[in-house]
C-alpha cells in the first residue's frame, strides 16, 4: 500500500424527506445562490421543497446550468455572486450543476485574472466560497469529494481540477428523487458510477486487499441494483444503494494508497468535448476497448474481477480477463449503452487523431497508472 | 436503508515515516500535552520520532494511562490540562491513551461539577480541546471515530460515550509500528477488530447491500491477514492492511443506515470490569454464546456470514449459520484467545447474576439490534 492523506469533511444526510433539514445546514445570516440547470427540479417538486425549506433565508437563484457544466454561463454566475454579495452556494441538482457550483466557489476566491486559469493550471484550491448540494441525479459522485469538471465551448475543451477547499459542507441525498429520473439518465449514472470504480481499481494486483474488495463491493452491488432501478425507479431500497454506491465510488476511500488509472475519464471528456456525447456513454465506448488495449499490464486485476465481481472462476488468466471485460459491455449494453463510437457520429475517423494531437499540446507524455499510456496509443485504441 | 446522518472530518496520514509530518498539523502557537501509556514507546521508537517532529512546540508530558484508561489517573491530566493552560493534546498510543484524551479533550470543556457525568448521563459531546492522535496500537478504530470508553476503579464500571467534537483533528497511521507490537497484543487488536465490524452487522438481513459487503470486506481482510501478521509482524503490507481495516472497522462507515447490536460489547465490558480481562478477550467469550442464543433472529445474517465471509455454501441456513460460528470460535482460538470465560477466572459462577443485575440497575431493559436481549436473557446466555 502506497502511504496516502484522506480527509473528507461532507456531512452526509441521507434518506427519506431529508431536504426539510436543509435550512440546519445553512449560516442562519447567509446570502445564497441557489444553482440549478435546466428546470427539471421545478417539475418534480425538488424545487419547492427546497424553497419551503429555506423559506426563512435570502435567496437569489441561477437556472440553466447545462450539462457539462460551461465555463461561459458560469461566468454569468459569478457576477451576480460579486455583484449581490452572495456568501453562500447551493447546488439543487446532479454532477453538473454541482461541478458549476465547485468552479464558482473557487472562482469567487481567485485573485487571478481569468478563472479558467484553475482548470488550466490545475492547482489545488485551497480557498473557497462555502456551498452545500442537494443531489437529484446519483453518478458523478461529486456530492461528496472536492473535483471539478468544467467544458469551455469556445475551445472545445473539458479540463477537471479541484482542492481540499472545494468538498461540500453537506450533501442531502433523498433517494426518493430517483424517481421521476428519465430511464436513460439512470442508465448513464450507473455506467458512469461503475466506471469511476474501475478506473480506481483495474491497475495491478496486491495493492491492497481492503480497497480491492471495497470496490469490488460497490461493483457487485451496482450489478445487483441495475435491473431493479432500470425496472423501477420507485424501488426505494435499490434506489437507496445505487445512489449510495455512486457516492462511495467517488469519495476518495477507494482510492486511498492505490494507483489509479483514469485514462478512460480522459480519453472520455475529448468524445464529450468534440462531439457532444454524454459523459457515461463516453465512458463505455472506450472502456472495453483501453482493456482490450493494456491487456498485458492489466490482466491479473481483470481476471481477479471477473472471478469476484462476474463469479467466472473457470479458466487462464487470459481467458477470465477477456470475460470480465466481456462482462463489462454486456453490462453498459443492458443498461440501453451503445459501446461503439461509431454507433454514436458518422464523423469518427478523425476523432483518433485530433485526441492524440490535443495530448500531445497539453504536453501529456503518458496516462494510465504506470503513465505509459502514450498519446500515439491512445490514438489506436481509440481507432 | 435507515436514514442516517454521516460526517467523519478525522485527517488520517497512513504509512511509512510519517510520524515526521507531525509539527505540520499542530498549529503553531499550541501548548501541547503529549499523552502515553506505560512507556512501551520509549523503548520501540516511537516516543523519540515524536519529540524529534514537534522539537519546536512546547510540550508537556503525562506518561502512564493504563489499558482500559482509568477515571482517577485522568483526573490527575485534566489537572496538567487546568493549570498549565494547555491547548492541544496528542495521544500517542492505542485505543486506551487515544479514548483517555478524548475523555480529556471532553472533561476539559465540560462546565458541570463532575466530569464523570459525561459517561454516566451519556449525553453527545459537542466542545471539546483539539486533539490528534498517532497510533501506536491497531485495534479499537478510536482514531478515526468520537466515541470513548472510560473505566472507573472504585465502582468497577466500564461505560461509553462519545460526540461530534470528539474526532481526532488527524490521526498518523505508520504501519511499522506493528513490528514492535507483542503477539498477543496483535492477536487482541484482530479479535476486537474483526468482533467491531460483526456488532454493526450480525443483526437480519436486507438492510444496505453496500454496506453489508463493505462489512464483508473488512471481515475477509483480517481473516487474510491474521496469520500472515501473527507469523510475521514485520510484514509491511499485511500491517497495512491490518492497520487500515481497524480503522475502517469502526469508522463508522459500515454503520450508517443499518440497526446495530453491540450487546457482545455491553457484557463484554462488565466482565472486563468485573475481572480485569482483556477486552478482546471479553468479546470472544461472549460473541459466540451470545449468536448460539440469539440464533433465531440472527440465522439469515449468520447464513449470510458464513457463505461471503467463509466460503460455507452447503447446508440449511440453520447449518450454515451454525457452521459460521464454529469459524468465529475457530477464527478467536486460532490467535491464541480462549473463549470461555471458566479459562480465565475461577470465579465465574457469580458473574451472570451480577451482570444481569447491573443491567436492570441501569434501567437496561433490553439490548441488541432488536432491544430484546433482557437482562435475564444476558444471565442465561453468559452462563
Amino acid at each position: 500500500m502506497n502511504n496516502f492523506e484522506f480527509k473528507n469533511p461532507t456531512k452526509i444526510i441521507f434518506g427519506k424527506d431529508e431536504i426539510a433539514k436543509l435550512a440546519n445546514e445553512i449560516p442562519d445570516n447567509a446570502k445564497v445562490l441557489m444553482l440549478y440547470g435546466g428546470g427539471s427540479i421545478k417539475k418534480n417538486g425538488i424545487y419547492k421543497q427546497v424553497k419551503d425549506a429555506l423559506s426563512v433565508f435570502d435567496i437569489v437563484e441561477f437556472a440553466g446550468i447545462p450539462s457539462n457544466p460551461e465555463y461561459e454561463i458560469l461566468m454569468e454566475a459569478l457576477e451576480i455572486i460579486k455583484a449581490q454579495n452572495i456568501t453562500f452556494l447551493l447546488a439543487v441538482g446532479g454532477g453538473s450543476v454541482i461541478d458549476g457550483t465547485k468552479f464558482l466557489s473557487a472562482a469567487a476566491k481567485y485573485e487571478g485574472e481569468t478563472p479558467w486559469d484553475l482548470l488550466a493550471q490545475r492547482k489545488p484550491v485551497f480557498n473557497g466560497l462555502p456551498f452545500g448540494t442537494v443531489l437529484t441525479l446519483p453518478a458523478t459522485g461529486s456530492e461528496m469529494n472536492g473535483g471539478f469538471v468544467i467544458t469551455r465551448r469556445e475551445t472545445k475543451e473539458k479540463l477537471a481540477t479541484g482542492g481540499p477547499a472545494l468538498f461540500p459542507q453537506f450533501s442531502i441525498l433523498d433517494p426518493q428523487v430517483i424517481s421521476s429520473i428519465p430511464q436513460n439518465q439512470i442508465a448513464n449514472g450507473l455506467a458512469d458510477s461503475f466506471t469511476h470504480v474501475l478506473e480506481q481499481y483495474m491497475t495491478f494486483p496486491n495493492q491492497s486487499l481492503l480497497q480491492d474488495r471495497f470496490a469490488e463491493s460497490i461493483l457487485q452491488t451496482i450489478v445487483e441494483v441495475a435491473p431493479v432501478i432500470m425496472n423501477d425507479a420507485t424501488d426505494y431500497d435499490a434506489a437507496a444503494n445505487f445512489m449510495w454506491s455512486c457516492t462511495m465510488a467517488l469519495n476518495g476511500l477507494i482510492g486511498q494508497g492505490v494507483s489509479q488509472d483514469w485514462a478512460i475519464h480522459m480519453m472520455g471528456h475529448e468524445l464529450t468535448a468534440l462531439f457532444g456525447i454524454d459523459h457515461a456513454q463516453t465512458l463505455a465506448i472506450v472502456a472495453p476497448s483501453h482493456y482490450r488495449y493494456n491487456i498485458e499490464s492489466k490482466k491479473e486485476k481483470l481476471a481477479q474481477y471477473a472471478e469476484r465481481v462476474w463469479g467466472i472462476t473457470e479458466g487462464t488468466i487470459e481467458e477470465k480477463s477477456n470475460a470480465g471485460i466481456e462482462k463489462t459491455e454486456d453490462f453498459f449494453h443492458s443498461l440501453g449503452i451503445k459501446t461503439k463510437l461509431s454507433e454514436y457520429t458518422e464523423d469518427y475517423e478523425n476523432a483518433a487523431g485530433i485526441i492524440e494531437n490535443r495530448f500531445i499540446e497539453r504536453g501529456w507524455k503518458g496516462i494510465g497508472e504506470h503513465g505509459k499510456v502514450s498519446p500515439g496509443d491512445v490514438a489506436t485504441l481509440l481507432r
